[in-house]
């Protein structure tokens, strides 16, 4: 039990309410295993009229890391590449799971979290002159929202899609907080311009209300058809699926989804609000559920006393920022305190 | 939905009730992520206790393979190779999922699912004689209760790890329906003995009443202390720990693991008793939740209009064997329903 | 240095002697470095006109389980898996280098070293059931000659040609003792017949006069372009690939290399015709330039004074299969001195 | 054939005149195959002579790319990683090849290609605050001479080797040009201090005389003794070991490999001399056989009519860095017609 209220991540609670009650209320209801339950067959359908693509193919997993690394050691050949931003999740967060598959990531330095065609286009043309002595590059990660909390609008990411189709490149975006990014003050993308612009995404449930659970989203064709191999060679299959597709299928409900982003993020943006008037710098303009403001070592240690959240950067001898993370269970109140206490 | 009553396997259903209680108790408690929770922290107490073993690590995995592979290929070095029964569900039902870590599985052939110290030893000098141009052999797999329903028997087991000691090879005992292996009729081993005659073994919890959920329990200070890299390596680090938690602690909780598996033996005990009587021959003489009789295809067909179950294996032109398993929720009254179709 | 002669195998000499001079004449020639040297460029052509496929492409690579494990992991995608006869060199003589690149292999038992589609496709249909819990096959491992001496004939390989093609399954051959297949009695099969019937193979060089090298031939559009990369990635592309060049060309002038495989063959069949006469059963009726006779141990330990060999294989308490290999470098008059102490 | 006189690298020629007459003095001698020849051990013995360690282990290996990936193959446990020099052969010119088995390499940029104490300690520092979720870097990558030319002085080494023994980590130094460091002007390290404080290292062969080969040094016992199964594992056991050994056997008789390499040196420091006397700036203070000048594009055009080297990197519109390597084969005379060109 956690004594200090947790602006820490948002995965600090269990999940929405309705996904309890469903799992409840279908617990003696019998299922098959792996997937083929009728709780996923409905989560899928649902996706599918979302994203508006009935040739998508979906599949449940576990966990953010476990999709990326069945993701991209799925779609990429042995000799091929990822090209990820320095700070993607894969290069700084996941224990070289992509490597330990035998892929090598290429990291690009950005500012604000993002790639551009002008970047990975002076990578590639880098490393393409030194043939064969430099890997292939076969696939463009990036995540949206970004891991310092800012989006891609709409003319970003079609410049990186066409770029990645013209190039015989892969785009796959980590959604792990897809959510707050489609519902963020500004964005102009919504998830059937996702499905369009990608060869493969995914819809992340644990960082918004499911107990656990990403839905990998495939709009390809280019996109093996075998990938359920994979999915088991990986340890991702699960033998109860039908707790993946509760669970997707309650989130998705009256775009339940959608409105615990917003309230995550409308929260975020309050802190955010306070936090600049009262003359806090930041150290990334973000838009979703993540705030980093720089702070007073000293002021930090006293915040620290009531809330819990991470040091996520020193900036000078006196100062560091922090990450401020709202999610779909922060409660207002507790907002408030930390805006008082400011 | 499934019309027709299921002994397909032991996770058609969802989970025990007091599992879906304790999560709707615990739901708003904030919680640290990746299994540094209070309730992953009791449950490794709780299995601490339960194998009068302070020193344990414990480590609580979404799915079996997953466990499988995160464990062999974190014990063995590159060059070594793992020896399993040529039933053992790593060889047939992971889609090479060990092999995908780089490490071959040597096959030996086993009537009753069970491996010996003779059967070992002569594969691994056997291979011995091949120096380099063979693989070292590095972990025996065993699982508990087999593939095939029989269970090891104490100086079965105690010979096996003794050989290992005396032969520098890692035991591993997959576990995935231990709680039925331990409450056999005719089993003479206790948990306590599991955990000081193998390095490393697995309480299940997906096949036993868990929504998902296995206890990886270290018995050595052999093995790596580093395992928690892999585990974040191989996408096993669920940011929601607490869900893992949280059952175990439940199933752990007044010996509810021992008293559902048993539940589950009992009612598969009584269908081989009918089946006996009523003259089917079984394809294995099991002692736990899975039942093997051989039946004429066409009673098969019958059988099937009102109940699910997997054809195991064909016999002859006439007959087949079948798999019948029961579980912690099958009830009484379909297996009475089963025993009158006979 | 050895003091008795050695009949263990085809590589305990150095090269052909016209290697050495053209190694010599060549020297100070300055070369272009990773295979596009001259020499290779030539002895590309001479193999293209060889097997009349001005299509296909050639990389010459140092040894044979770099070329198996190269190719394998080269066609393959990361689920799909190989399937061997029991005997098959990747499976007992390769240190797993298959599944270290993680790929598991399905091993076929069979007498006389051949895969025959039967048995291929009764292993694929029983896997395949089992989707997506068992691996998918995706390449036909096959050597010629086998390692147990015997030859595919042209009916036998057109048939396994014809079900990998129905079937999208790759089929290599791997070809290290190449030459003693194609000039063995009885034989059928021409070398365009191979590039024909298979998607890649390779024309052994060690065993047959080189220092060093194989040439992989891949004969099909199917494989992928970027082989080049896997080469480099695997370690396997040689700075001076002059010295692999240069042999292959030597052993391709004046059909040098069929030349040496035929004298190996010559020899080798002396032998056998002398150990029929004699009387001493044959543990396989090889045509190629491995003999595998039965001989009491008494008799063995006699030879192993004057001669070196491998015991092959226990027969009984009394008797074993010796192997005895004749090579391009054996001598004539080594073979009587043997057959005189029979 | 190559028109223009090439100072492309130092590989473009065979190997020096004494391996070729070894070659052919032993052509017909028989000889155990795998290393186990008397070549091999001769050229062992002479090595354990050099470095006065007689525990120390030997193994050949054909080239560079498979030496690395072998070597930090075996030494690291699956969850570590490397840390290398930005400019690191592996991580720029070897297609992810140790990516390929498992394993992230970190990257530390760094002017003069070497790498500090203080920069790794800083690298692993903020790695270790992430754990789990950052892997655990097991070995330190240093070539020696650098990738840009320069070599590590004795107390820079000795700093590295401790901090390395303090921290658990492995030091392992590729020597693809080792002869050129250890007789560079300046040099104060020799081959037993090399020996003495690194884990591993290999002595170069296929840069500095021979046709191919590298002898990978394993002067610990914290290093598995399996190291056997690797080599074979990964492709790199040669039937022929004999061509390795009678190379070495060759190149280590009165410090034929050291004189080599001073051949080599000298040639360049008389180029690298004339450039700066004629006002040429260098990219890089090399003191071995590789020379950075920087030039006018339309001077690199005309010189490049009459000689071949790599264009190595744009400094401006106008200017680019060249790269020109001298060997043990470069003729005195050449050096002279080039240096009149400039």
């Amino acid at each position: 039990m956690m004594a200090r209220y947790s602006f820490k991540n948002d995965y600090s609670e269990g999940c929405h309410p309705n996904i309890l009650e469903a799992l409840a209320r279908s617990n003696f209801q019998q299922e098959a295993g792996y997937g083929l339950d009728s709780h996923s067959t409905k989560a899928k359908e649902m996706i599918r009229s979302l994203i508006k693509n009935q040739e998508a193919k979906i599949h449940f997993i576990a966990g953010g890391t476990l999709s990326n690394l069945l993701v991209i050691s799925s779609l990429l050949r042995s000799y091929q590449s990822v090209i990820s931003c320095e700070c993607g999740h894969i290069l700084q967060n996941e224990t070289a799971a992509i490597e330990a598959t035998g892929h090598k990531i290429h990291s690009i330095k950005s500012d604000n979290g993002k790639l551009t065609v002008q970047a990975i286009d002076s990578l590639i043309n880098e490393i393409g002159n030194n043939f064969p002595h430099s890997e292939k590059p076969g696939l463009i990660y990036i995540s949206n929202p970004t891991e310092v909390g800012t989006i891609y609008y709409k003319d970003e990411l079609k410049k990186l899609s066409d770029y990645c189709r013209e190039n015989d490149l892969y785009l796959y975006m980590d959604g792990a907080r897809l959510g707050h990014a489609l519902t963020a003050e500004g964005n102009d993308i919504n998830i059937e311009d996702i499905a369009r612009l990608t060869d493969v995404f995914y819809i992340g449930g644990t960082k918004n209300g499911a107990l656990l659970g990403e839905a990998i989203v495939i709009n390809t064709e280019k996109v093996n058809e075998e990938f359920e191999y994979s999915i088991k060679q990986r340890g991702a299959l699960m033998a109860k699926g039908r707790i993946l597709g509760i669970q997707f299928e309650e989130l998705l409900k009256d775009n339940l989804y959608f409105k615990l982003a917003k309230h995550a993020n409308n929260l975020s943006m309050q802190l955010k609000n306070a936090l600049l008037k009262k003359g806090y710098p930041l150290l990334s303009d973000t838009v979703t559920n993540q705030i980093f403001p720089i702070m007073d070592n000293q002021k930090i240690e006293e915040l620290l006393k009531k809330f819990d959240f991470y040091i996520w950067q020193k900036i000078d001898k006196k100062r560091s920022a922090i990450r401020l993370i709202t999610s779909w269970a922060t409660e207002e109140d507790k907002v408030n305190d930390l805006i008082q206490e400011l």
